[in-house]
């Protein structure tokens, strides 16, 4: 393994960022808490949005664009809103040598500059629903920053949605929920929970907050992507208003909702071994590296050709190729590189491969297997098929081996201390009792699973009669 | 014609900012100097990015992200840059309740905080050339805005690159001219004269600027787009270096470019006319849109399904259709609506044209023509060909027709007061020549273009011997 990775189990977090900097996904910016993102871990975002707004506009949905900047005023309409993210925002006092009358906010996301968007826009029930979603980038001004995970600037989509009913606007809260979990769980190779956030941690100006929760390499859980049914909060803050057929002006019903870059952290932190990152088929940059071996420049040649070959009958099939052909590095460093950067699949292809009229296929992490020509192509796009089917299970068994049901305060604090992990933990959803867990364990009530059963019992905490478990873990 | 639309003959700029409003391509924002780019305009945008970003990537390149702040010192370090920038750029100052110790710049363009990571990523020849582009957000503080053209925030793509010597960096300059050329020619039907800035005219900081400069409806000039050999300029202010083959430590020589969402604007100022947009083909969001005609909703239901079959064919062809089925409209507004969006193509179906299994195809501003069911598709492709074609070739004519050679001072700024145009005009290359065409006319010398024939003669001003004649024009 290189050397200069730390290894995972020694220190995970010291692993997360060298793998990060070491793969070229990013760099540290120098501006404080924010990132560069390098070309490779920007081609993998491309195939992120690709893909999942392919997703959302099948669903109806269409992209637009709303300015950086929020009048300061805007921002203290909604109260809980504000409330939420004044602390973190950064302001624009000054343009050019003039001081401005009233200062900027860099968004940190879009809420009220859509809504005052919306409230102009929307007239009639025949302007409904409104299905916008901006790819675009927001500023949160963080004191502890970590590549992709929390960042000052960061890159995301944020969906906002306007209805006539709020069944409607529950029904596509839950529809988007339905994508991102569909997404990353097929595309990203991620199993997540899906569910709802209890009252503390939603978001500032939300009425209901879903969530879907995955497990890192390190048993903690990352908040993968949220979906907020805003109810009228911000209907009313913001007067967006229409007519229904019955002729009566009605406060419009919204949704917003979001994934980021911190997807990105999700992938490096899931699959990701001490040999370097490990990119699900669906979503690599690179799905297949073919590495020449040669020894002679007849030999360079003949390889080349033959290496270059390849790759365009694999470009046909809308596999993403590269061949390796730099000829200042060793076989093994090449070997090691690509393993670090997490591509899938290599094909090593050297003078008695050709005689051979074959090629040696290897899967990151497993043995060579010798191919015939006539069979490569197949026999790689069979190979992706059931390396992205394989990251998924293995990540799913990882989180099914590492979530427990316990009824015993004492054991989960000392297991969740000394192990990590998600807790299936009845409570009585009293303020009280999470803030101990969380004072007393750094752990938070990650959420209400989904059509969780009804499992009747006392609250892990006070023994009070309790409903439902939720899922309970340290976070990201 | 839509009432509601100025008239392009009474009045142009009224007349732009009636049809992006009307046609909802953006509208103005609630921050000064700042848009909202609609769901249509948006569409359109994602397609000049798709093409554009599929030119750019066959050529090399590849997209990355750099942060939206930029520490003031970096901005300082190239001198010319910062005396171009200063007056425009918006500073944040304060974060959540804290003073920043350092004031940072909502980034005006990239070049000091990409060129920093440059310096530190480029240690070797093999580190070269670097190829990276990316398409972001960025802000200058104008006083006078105008939609699409002039905003405190706009889109754009930024490329930025490093090379070992002058003639890589002056060929990748030239070639990215092309490109821009090359699509905004082919792709957005709109002719350009490429050619190269005077000195007065260059990007703040660079060596030398190329441009694309477009004649709109109203014979004024925009800038649709630039491309920039930096020299050594920035690598010298930031330190960026590499280990040449001999060993020697070399400054890398660099270029930026861009163009950005003001090639919309340019659009609706080339193609538009008194019905509102006229968009070509390749980047319309909509090519065709299927109007039904019904009078009972027995006919309702069977035009519909007849149209919605048409469509699926049409989008099997990769052809961006779009069914107009609202009922709460009269087909007299649908067919006004659409020729205000600029959608090239119009298909009519009615009753009758079921039964004669014939569709109406309405080239935007032509006349109707009966089509059979079974020729639609073959007919439908080789009309959006043929459109795409002849807005070209009628905005070349427009061009052309509006350029005039002249060797005489006075009646040149007698016309272009009048008349507007674009004027080949012998310049000496002194700058107080050029201060008092600007300062007489309003005119700027747009550019030399590339290959310009040797036309030895009198300066127009100042009758010194000068070799080139440049394009003069007002511009926006």
């Amino acid at each position: 393994m290189p050397e200069f990775i730390t290894r995972k189990s020694e220190d995970f977090s010291e692993w997360y960022t060298d793998v990060i900097l070491k793969a070229e996904l990013a760099d540290y910016a120098p501006v404080k808490g924010c990132m560069v993102i390098r070309p490779y871990g920007y081609a993998l975002w491309e195939n992120i949005q690709r893909i999942l707004d392919g997703y959302l506009k099948e669903t109806g949905h269409v992209n637009a664009y709303f300015p950086l900047f929020i009048p300061w005023s805007f921002l203290e309409r909604e109260k809980a809103h504000v409330q939420g993210f004044a602390p973190e925002v950064a302001v624009v006092t000054r343009a050019g040598d003039r001081e401005l009358e009233e200062p900027l906010v860099v968004r940190p996301t879009s809420e009220t500059i859509m809504y005052a968007m919306y409230a102009k826009w929307i007239r009639s029930y025949r302007d409904l629903p409104i299905l916008i979603n901006q790819w675009n980038n927001v500023v949160r001004w963080e004191l502890r920053t970590r590549l992709f995970l929390r960042t000052t600037e960061f890159l995301w989509q944020e969906g906002h949605t306007a209805h006539a009913t709020y069944e409607e606007a529950e029904a596509e809260a839950l529809k988007i929920l339905g994508i991102y979990k569909k997404f990353i769980e097929q595309d990203l190779a991620i199993p997540v929970i899906a569910g709802v956030k209890p009252e503390s941690e939603k978001f500032a100006g939300a009425f209901r907050t879903y969530t879907v929760e995955a497990m890192m390499g390190d048993r903690k859980a990352l908040q993968a992507g949220t979906s907020h049914n805003l109810g009228q909060n911000f209907a009313q803050a913001f007067d967006v208003k229409f007519q229904d057929r019955d002729g009566q002006w009605k406060y419009a019903w919204q949704t917003s909702w979001g994934v980021s870059t911190r997807l990105i952290g999700a992938l490096v932190m899931v699959h990701g071994d001490d040999h370097g990152l490990f990119l699900p088929p669906r979503v690599a940059p690179i799905q297949v590296v073919i590495v020449p071996i040669w020894k002679t420049d007849e030999e360079r040649q003949q390889v080349l050709v033959a290496a270059q070959s390849i790759a365009e009958s694999l470009r046909n099939l809308q596999i993403r190729v590269h061949v390796d052909d730099r000829d200042y590095e060793t076989v093994g460093y090449k070997f090691n590189d690509w393993e670090l950067r997490g591509v899938p699949l290599r094909v090593e292809l050297g003078p008695r491969d050709l005689a051979r009229r074959q090629a040696l296929v290897v899967p990151r992490g497993e043995a060579k297997t010798p191919v015939s020509m006539d069979a490569l192509a197949d026999h790689i796009q069979a190979e992706l098929s059931r390396i992205q089917q394989m990251l998924f299970q293995r990540a799913r068994a990882f989180m099914e081996s590492n979530t427990f049901t316990l009824d015993d305060y004492a054991e989960f604090a000392r297991r969740i201390e000394t192990y990590g992990g998600f807790y299936r933990l009845r409570w009585c959803e009293q303020a009280t009792c999470e803030q101990k867990i969380r004072e007393e364990t750094k752990a938070t009530l990650r959420c209400l699973p989904l059509n969780a059963p009804n499992e009747p019992g006392p609250c892990v905490v006070c023994s009070a009669p309790s409903r439902y478990r939720y899922v309970v873990a340290r976070a990201y």
